[in-house]
This record gives C-alpha cells, structure tokens and sequence, in this order.
C-alpha cells in the first residue's frame, strides 16, 4: 500500500466533505447525532466482539492493567458513550454566533462570525470513547474530522466509525467527514502531519512521547493537551479546614489526570498547624510524600524531595510538599517548576487572593477551589474535547466554541478604500 | 560565534523579560511608548545615517526600486513611525479584560481573562517600519518580542530597536523585552524556530518564500500572513455604478497588497452592459485584463486567460475577468481558487447577499464594499499587525487583542470536584 497517497486521498476526501458539512443545518447535524446514538445501542454487542479482538491482541502486547481498562468496551460504556452524543446534540450549536457588530465611521457594518476551523486530525492513543467523544464534537462545531487512533484499538475504532459513518449519511451528513486512518503503519502519523493542504488543525491527546513527536513534526498548526505539574499553594491567612478540603481532593480524587496536584506549598506561618493533618490523611489515603527539609523538620516522617521531584508529573500517589517563607516564594517556584496548566491559592486575604490570580500564569487559576475543577463540564462548556496547554487560540479546557475560529463580516453600501 | 547559544541566550532573556513585562502596569507601558518616540524622532538624523548604510549595501545587492523605496527612512518617515508609537499608547489596554464570567451550579465563579501570549518571534523583510510598529504592539500587549529582521535593513533595524530598549529601560520596562537578532547568518531563524522553550508564537511577515520556509520548519505555532487571491462577484442584481467604484477600488487603489482583487466574477445577466465600461476605465488605468472566452465575446480587446492565472497573485495591475452563469458558479470559483483572504459580492438581492456572506470562506466577506477594506485600521482594530491566514486563533486582521490568550479565573470557596 502506498502511503502516502492512502493518507492524502483520506484527507483530500475528508476536506471536501468538510467544506459541504461547514454549511449545513443544526438541525441535521442533531439529528445525525441522535442516529448515531442509537446506532452504537443497537449494535452493542458487535462492539464489544470487536473490542474483544483488540483486547485478545492486547494480552500479547504486554500493556498494563490501567490500559487494559482503559481499552476495554463493556455494554455501560457503549451505553455512556451514546449518552455522550445526545449530550452533545443538546448543546447549543456555535457556528453562524455573531460575537460581537459594530458601525464604522464610513458606515459600514463589520462584525465577527463564528465559523467551523475546517479540517481536524486528532490523533490518539487507547481509549475507544475518544473515536466517538471527538467525531461528536468535530460534527456539531461544523469540522469534518480526521481520527488517527492508537494500533491497540484498531477494530474498536473501525467498528465505531463505520457505525458513525452510516448513521451519518442516513441524516445527509457528507460521506468522509467523519474519517479514520485505520492503517496501523507509524508512516501514516507522519503523512497526516505534512498535510498542510487539506488539514487545518491536528489535536494530539496522550502521553508525553505522542505529544512531542506531533510537535516536532507537524507542519500543521498544532493544540496540544501536554502535562501537568499542578500547585495548591496554602497561604498564612487560608482557612485550614477548607485548605485540607481541596488539597486533599486535587491529590486523591483521581491522581492518574493532568490537573491533579503533584506540589503542595505551604506557608510557614501555618505549618506547623496544618501538615501533620494533611500529611496523615494523605498517607492514610496512601500518597507517598516527598518533602524539603523546613517540611521534614515539621513531619519527619516522609522522603526527602529530589531535585528533579518539583519538575515531575507523577500522575499518581505521590505528593511533593515544600514549606515557604511567603505568597511571592509559592510564585516563583511556580513559575519556576509549573507547566502553566491548573493553579490554585487558598487564602481569605483579598490582597493575595487577587495578587496570585493576576500574577500566576496558568491556563486556570483558582481561588479557594481545586485543581481538580479545570475541566470543560464543570466550567459549564457543556463537553470538551481535552484542556489545551498551547498558548494560542484556546488555552484551558476547549468546548465546542474552541473547535470554531471566526470570520468578518462587512455589510456595506458602496464603501471603498480611500 | 555559536549561533545555537548566541539564539537561544536572546530567547531566554527575552522569554525572563516577558514573564515580567506580563504584569506591568498599562501606565508603564504606555509611558515607554511616548518616550520610544520621542527617542525616534530626537534621533532621526542618526536613523538616517544608520539606513544610508543598508541602502549602500542594498546597491550592490540588486534590490528592486519597490525594496528600495520600503527600505529607505526619511525624516516624514520616521516621524510617521514615532506616530505609530504614540497612536498604539492611545488604544486600550487588552490585557486584563474579563470577556466573560459565569456562576455554576456549585457557586464557584468562572471567568476568561485576557492574558499575553509570552514571547512572541516575529520574522519579517525589508521595512524598517515593522521594527517599530510590532515592537510597539507586542509591548502594549504584554509580550515580549525577539525580531528578525532582513539582512538588507540590518544597520537600520539594529538602530531603531537599540534607541526603542534605551527608552524603554528609562520607562521601567525589563531589560530584553524587545530584543533583536542581527546576525545576519540565515542558520539564526532555523534556530528561532526550534525554540519552543522560550517563543510562544511565531509571526511571519513577508514573502511567499518566507512563509514556506517558517511554516515547515517551526516547531512552535505559527500565524501566517500568507498571500490573497481575493475576488470581487458582481451579481446580476448589482448596482453598476456601485460596482465599478468597488472594482476599480479592489483592482487600482494599491494593486501590490494581500488584499486586492485578482479576479472579477461578473453575472452574465449585466455582462453585456457592465463589462465594456469597468474594462475600459481599467484599461485606461494601465490594467492588463486577462479573460474567459464568455468575457472576450464581449470585450475582445483583452488577453485570453491562460488556467494557472485564476491562480495567480499578481500583486499588480493585471486582472482576471470570468463571467459567470450564478452566483453558484461564482461561489465555486472563488472555493477553488481564493485563498480565503478577501472575497465581495455587489448585489441589491437580499438572499444572494445572505447566502454569499454566510457561505463563501474567507477572513472576511463583503456585501457592496472592497476587499481593500480588509484591514485592521478599517475595521477599528487601532493598528494591526498584520492580516491572518491561518485558520486557528485569529483570522484576518489582528490587532492588540488578537495578541493576547485568555486564562480561565476562577472563584471558589472551598468547591472539589465530586
């Protein structure tokens, strides 16, 4: 098989399809949706005899237990990823919103129309919800989509798509907006990066080594969702009990995502009232602590922090804890160790409250709440399609609004340049 | 000289120059901006003897008359630069506006603050104009700023950015926050353009050539200023008179920008009576019409249109002319061969206006008005850095506000995630 030429035809037929579906009514797009829905129910079953082919290979590939689950389709999941879509389909459309209109002194009209981007490849790793999460997004913000799952789901993914796909078409939705590259071969990845022709956005969404390879390589504007090395900062004046509350929270609720914390900073002045709590709890919830030594000195019972610890992303139950002389020097080691991803301070100093939330640069900043809540449902986005770590277009967790860029549009009556 | 080090030493300073530029007060700001310029204009007269130098070097190089003219800085012009300064101190303030905010259903509050991008690289050619005017835009947006400028205009651009950091370090501005590369070895961008660590953005300006070379070699995103194919349809239902003033304009007024008309669509319904007058009055102008055999049968005194030419940006006083069967035709036209840039219909008919401007793909659309209008100063931007083709975070005209990214705020007290 030429691969080249396999990808470019995809990609050639994916555009096309995306320009006819960047006109098309809400209307049919729901009702695209809803068919959808109902086809991945009614063919359950057919899913899940797919999904087991890619677990029986799974088995010989050695992956872990996490990604095992991660992979694995069972008639709840296929159920919630149906509910997904209607979700979805509830929400309002954002393509055709005038943002903002106003009137030039010459008269004429100009406003900010937001229209779909065009072409998206999303490239991804493990789960199979991913295939139908992203297509459902990419239909309603108007984007055909080019999916590029991980090798380890391939028949789950194929099986998705052509269900999406049918159901699509039996609504008047372009044949190829919803495309897959289900070639296993790495060329293809690489192939999609250079298409600069027919694609207008790659999303990568997985782990570090997916994320930089896409970077390096695309020569196609690039939003990544890249890792986190998040901080719940304690200040002197916080409300403890509240204080234990979030940390422990942004720590355990589920320590495997991006916004999780890995670094507790805990001013000085509370110290010695608020670690042996926190500390306790965590080891009872069995996190790991690494502290520096003014925090050993408090609680010594833990493992002194390394060096590189502050700039690790644990993604699991391990907490570094540094104790620090004041609020600017929580912010330097901030800007020194965060990757700008989920921040938050817990204080009920105003002064603070408001110098931290100006100052930290972060995709989300938080006052007295937890890391945890950088996510697109629980900001009221309604869905999302992954937290963005790039610095351009969308930053923070990216809904359909993200999924659109916009367009001028001029209503005159004769006006030319002078 | 290690040009690896030499590059990345510049991006690092600057990127610790723009984490402190990001938090500095619009006063600051602005105050460095009046006395930039009144640096510039103090100076003139060693601008002046600066740009002598580059205009004896570009001699022997064999520029052009048109890179000549761009090149060369009289005392109109850079007065006309310390104007520019003075007009950017003029506009509000971006960073720091709250678009939005929110409660959910929790209680916590949810906002987006507009926030700089960070260090911003900026790529560009001849004008030692753009010196100024992105330095400025970067400042009053809160971005650092490393620029690198043509080696034709070395002498003058190092000048210029010298007497900007001079006036800009009596104002408070940190050091390197608008920082230059002069080393004129080409290995220097290719480094630029790998230094994802410390640049943000990456901002192109200038020819196709450069474009390429930038958006294929750079790991960071980038914001093309890529050609226009723009066109303007004159529809059945057009006001003639409206639309020779508006094709003249898109054609004549300045025939070498991204903005002008490089074909006219003419509804064969007002061919007959609309051509004979629009091509004579070109012609008359010094415009070579290039035309589709349905025009030539009605003015034949014209050229035939070879195919490659409807994909041609002339940049000059040549013109394509079809005439077409539809508006559907025009708008097929313009899919396959604009580079949605700027794309007008002329028309009295509200469902073709409608339907033309919600359908057609570019960064603007125009109803009865010139796609030389397509500018950051027309549409009340203030100034604009240039105009976007790409497709992502801004398109079209960009100004202070497209030079910013938003972080999510948000106020809590004591909410997890559940």
């Amino acid at each position: 098989m030429d691969i080249k030429q396999y990808v470019s035809d995809k990609a050639k037929k994916a555009k096309a399809a995306s320009r006819a579906l960047a006109n098309i009514s809400t209307e049919i797009k729901n009702n695209a949706l809803f068919k959808m829905a109902a086809g991945l129910e009614k063919e359950s079953s057919r899913l899940i005899s797919e999904n087991q082919k890619d677990l029986l290979e799974a088995g010989g590939k050695g992956l872990s237990r996490a990604m095992i689950d991660r992979l694995t389709l069972s008639a709840d999941r296929v159920k919630a990823m149906a509910d997904g879509l209607r979700e979805v389909a509830a929400l309002p459309d954002p393509v055709g919103e005038v943002l903002k209109m106003w009137r030039r002194p010459n008269g004429m009209e100009v406003g900010r129309m937001r229209v779909p981007i065009g072409l998206i490849g999303i490239i991804y790793e493990s789960r199979p919800n991913v295939t139908a999460d992203t297509a459902a997004l990419c239909l309603k913000s108007g984007n055909g989509v080019i999916l590029r799952g991980g090798s380890e789901a391939v028949h789950s993914n194929k099986a998705i798509v052509e269900l999406l796909s049918k159901a699509g078409a039996e609504a008047g939705i372009p044949e190829g907006a919803v495309s897959f590259i289900e070639n296993p071969d790495r060329a293809c990845v690489m192939e999609m990066l250079k298409l600069n022709q027919f694609i207008d956005l790659i999303i990568p969404r997985g782990g570090e080594g997916l994320i930089r390879m896409v970077s390096e390589n695309s020569t196609i504007p690039v939003i990544k969702h890249d890792k986190g090395i998040c901080h719940v900062y304690v200040d002197g004046k916080a409300d403890l009990a509240m204080a234990e509350e979030i940390c422990f929270n942004a720590k355990v609720q589920r320590p495997g995502t991006c916004n999780a914390m890995e670094t507790m900073l805990v001013n000085q002045e509370v110290a010695k009232t608020f670690l042996p709590a926190i500390v306790g709890r965590m080891k009872k919830a069995g996190v790991e602590i690494r502290g520096c030594s003014k925090t050993r000195a408090i609680v010594p019972d833990i493992t002194a922090a390394a060096d590189k610890d502050w700039d690790t992303e644990y993604n699991d139950l391990v907490l570094n804890v540094r104790t620090v002389a004041s609020m600017e020097e929580a912010m330097e080691h901030i800007a020194a160790h965060g990757s700008q991803h989920s921040e938050a301070i817990v204080t009920n100093d105003y002064q603070n409250a408001h110098r931290f939330q100006r100052e930290v640069d972060a995709s989300a900043v938080f006052v007295n709440a937890s890391t945890r809540l950088n996510d697109g449902f629980e900001f009221g986005l309604g869905a999302e399609i992954g937290i963005s770590t790039t610095r351009i277009h969308a930053r923070g967790p990216m809904g359909l609004e993200e999924l659109t860029s916009t367009k001028f549009i001029v209503f005159g009556n004769g006006q030319i340049r002078k």
